[in-house]
């Protein structure tokens, strides 16, 4: 098996290092012929994909497999395949990640320094059994420049496989290798890949927690992906009534199981008997189970808190209200459970979410310029938002076009990552001078060149 | 030892943390602090450097140590000491490398996203026994907002201990918390430190391959490093002759035993009676011992080659020029040893650099703009020159001012480190509108809004 992984890795890298001269002109070219690859083995893809759902609905009956996989096995739902097709047009269509001057500089006459944005190299990205995701991260890697190695749930191999055989049945009509994108069917081969350290250059898994963690423990290759997301919503003092209720329920409802949906809500204390209750009937009238912290819950079934809204007589009080367990603030629930604690002040709610938060996605309402400010600044997290829904936190909606996950990581890329995630740089020097440029010609003595240093404004090589 | 080393390390980022409101001016102004605590602390510094001198010149004696690290040690030789202090001073004065806005875009009306460059969070830096480097890499951290923990070589533990202590001292001067410099002393904490990937972010490591490469396996922290520095120059068809000699000469013997000096040549099949014997020549005279292929051992011997220039009778001739062996092309020599081959065409050199290289720094000598535009882009490496020495790949020759090290890694930063590389950057996603902005608003049915990603012109976020 590994000679296997090892042959696979290697072909992957040297696929790579031979497109080195290939342009982003080929390689949109190379998304249009596989697009057109696709629509003709139409009919040979959905009988593969029919196949998968036969499978699957089978294991379903036998209790083997929750049958919410399914649907998403589907290529025929709904407008999947359509969907699937454009998404080729659509990454062919962005800007070029490739080629993109970061830095350019004179070191001393005719001797110019440039920073060029450029592939990573050889891809290994692991994914759910989501047959489209293996077009859409063959598009990316394409158009970034980068080769990949594709690992697809096996309850669509059959699929995948149809999908990688047009995909690189379109490559041999190119200038790219066909083993440009590589498919593999087994755990086992991910598991050899992941030693393959010499060729494989980014490991992309994306899926549960459990398997973010399985593979990073599991390799010495560097890996992008996400593992918690356990986002905060700070209600600040000077919070607006009606902004804190629609973020909030927005925040928890719009899609429970997403990483970037809230989890916890921190009130400033002066709130307790005024927009907290708002705020709480608001989200039980949503079906949000609220685990609240001493004074959240008190002040619900406070006299004066009965007075202003009564809803101890909601009828979801007595089903959804509950004091909150210490591991509630820690744990990621992915449904409609909202952990409540109360802060004294802006500080600490920064503080609490520092410490206890996973650096994801946290949002502040207020109508305070400057506690805005603070927070933005205080919090350390990959996305920090004023006055909107943490389920903004996606590359989709931040203009990237294409996301390839986010990253919960600190190195490379931060938050949603598109095609600028997927590239690195070199660095090009050019001397124009008549003798050719030496160190040895500069230093600090009388008679010595000295380093001039000059900005260069460039937005791509040029030569 | 690991509890030791988990409250280090929590502490590290604990600092972090908490040091996230502190803003760029007071983080120069603890750099201030710390010239002035090392200039009111001179003699203690420079006794426990003494005794350090000392222990090492005895272990000299015992034949324990190589008496080249000795003067590496002193911090009294030569200019070392204000060296020191002023390399403090000029990382003040670089631009701050946090707060930079990388994108910024419109998503709706009000709805303002800001990609803004910040501090990565805990460093782990392990080097070499040089104390100057302790100050160095504190001022590199502190410049850049990020907590560090150093590990310097044991021979230096004694004046490490009391430039930290000068460090920290500072530091109780200042709003950042003294523990945002911390120092450790022994391997086993190092080791120990390596499991704590909770609260370390990033490992850099100075010094040996070997030392590199056991640290990238002994810990799932990202490792910036760099490993080989196996660079080559490629002599083009049209390359010019005195280019040629000047370039490799520099390269080789400016500093042999650096990382971006060349170790392997390769020369165009057209230049083997020409331009090869005029370099083989000037490397002689330099006492470079070169390892040839066939071509152009051959051509150094036949009539052709001797009429041209009488190679065979230069005193080093006997001594200096052998057959290359297999292994010569893939040796990183690091001594005044050159490895030639040579090739058929611009794309054999490059086929060459890309399989046998270290994807470092490489080098095409050339007067065809067209060659050195091939050149450029078909090399995969982190540095590309046209026409200069390779040993310009260097942090403070780019114009960065101080440099953390070399990268060969693709991932967050390659080639030359400078602060640049020791940040990473989060969103700050601030609604203006009226009643803040929800993802539920959004869509692609009649009446929902949609996303506008307008540029928006910024350099530093607005508020």
């Amino acid at each position: 098996m590994s000679s296997t992984a090892e042959a696979i890795a290697q072909t992957a890298k040297a696929a790579f290092e031979t497109s080195q001269l290939v342009t982003a002109a080929e390689r949109v070219r190379a998304l249009h012929e596989i697009r057109k690859e696709l629509e003709a083995n139409r009919d040979v893809i959905l009988t593969a994909n029919s196949e998968d759902m036969a499978h699957a609905e089978a294991e379903v009956a036998a209790g083997r497999l929750a049958s919410s996989l399914v649907k998403r096995l589907d290529l025929r739902t709904g407008d999947k395949w359509d969907t699937m097709l454009q998404g080729v047009s659509d990454i062919a269509a962005l800007p070029d990640p490739t080629g993109a001057v970061s830095y350019a500089r004179e070191l001393h006459d005719h001797l110019e320094l440039y920073r060029v944005s450029c592939p990573i190299g050889a891809l290994l990205v692991i994914f759910e059994a989501r047959p489209e995701v293996v077009v859409n991260i063959a598009a990316l890697a394409i158009k970034s420049g980068n080769a990949a190695i594709l690992k697809g749930g096996k309850e669509s191999a059959r699929t995948a496989t149809e999908l990688a055989r047009s995909i690189q049945a379109a490559l041999t009509r190119t200038v790219l290798p066909a083993a440009f994108i590589q498919t593999v069917e087994t755990r086992a081969e991910v598991a050899a890949l992941l030693a393959e350290d010499r060729y494989i250059d980014l490991v992309i898994p994306r899926g549960s927690n459990a398997l973010v963690r399985s593979i990073q423990r599991s390799t010495r290759i560097a890996v992008m992906g996400h593992a918690d997301g356990l986002c905060a919503i700070y209600l600040d003092q000077s919070a607006d009534r009606e902004k804190a209720k629609r973020i909030l329920v927005d925040a928890k409802t719009d899609y429970p199981a997403a990483c970037n949906a809230v989890e916890t809500l921190l009130v400033h204390q002066s709130l307790l008997e005024t927009i907290w209750l708002d705020v709480a009937g608001a989200l039980l009238a949503a079906d949000v189970k609220l685990l609240c912290d001493g004074p959240t819950l008190s002040a619900l079934t406070s006299p004066a808190g009965r007075a202003t809204l009564p809803l101890t007589t909601h009828p979801n009080f007595a089903t959804r209200v509950f004091p909150a367990p210490p591991e509630a603030y820690t744990t990621e629930h992915l449904s409609l459970t909202l952990a409540v604690r109360t802060v004294p002040s802006l500080a600490a709610a920064i503080a609490h979410i520092n410490e206890h938060g996973s650096h994801h996605t946290d949002c502040i309402i207020t109508e305070s310029t400057s506690a805005g400010s603070t927070f933005v600044r205080g919090i350390d997290s990959a996305s920090v938002f004023v006055n909107a829904s943490t389920r903004f936190a996606d590359g989709f909606r931040y203009g990237f076009g294409a996301e390839v996950g986010i990253s919960t990581g600190r190195i490379h890329a931060r938050g949603p990552v598109g095609l600028d995630g997927l590239v690195t740089y070199k660095y090009i020097l050019r001397s124009k001078g008549s003798e050719g440029h030496i160190v040895g010609e500069f230093g600090r003595e009388p008679g010595k060149k000295q380093y001039t240093h000059q900005r260069i404004q460039a937005a791509e090589l040029p030569f």
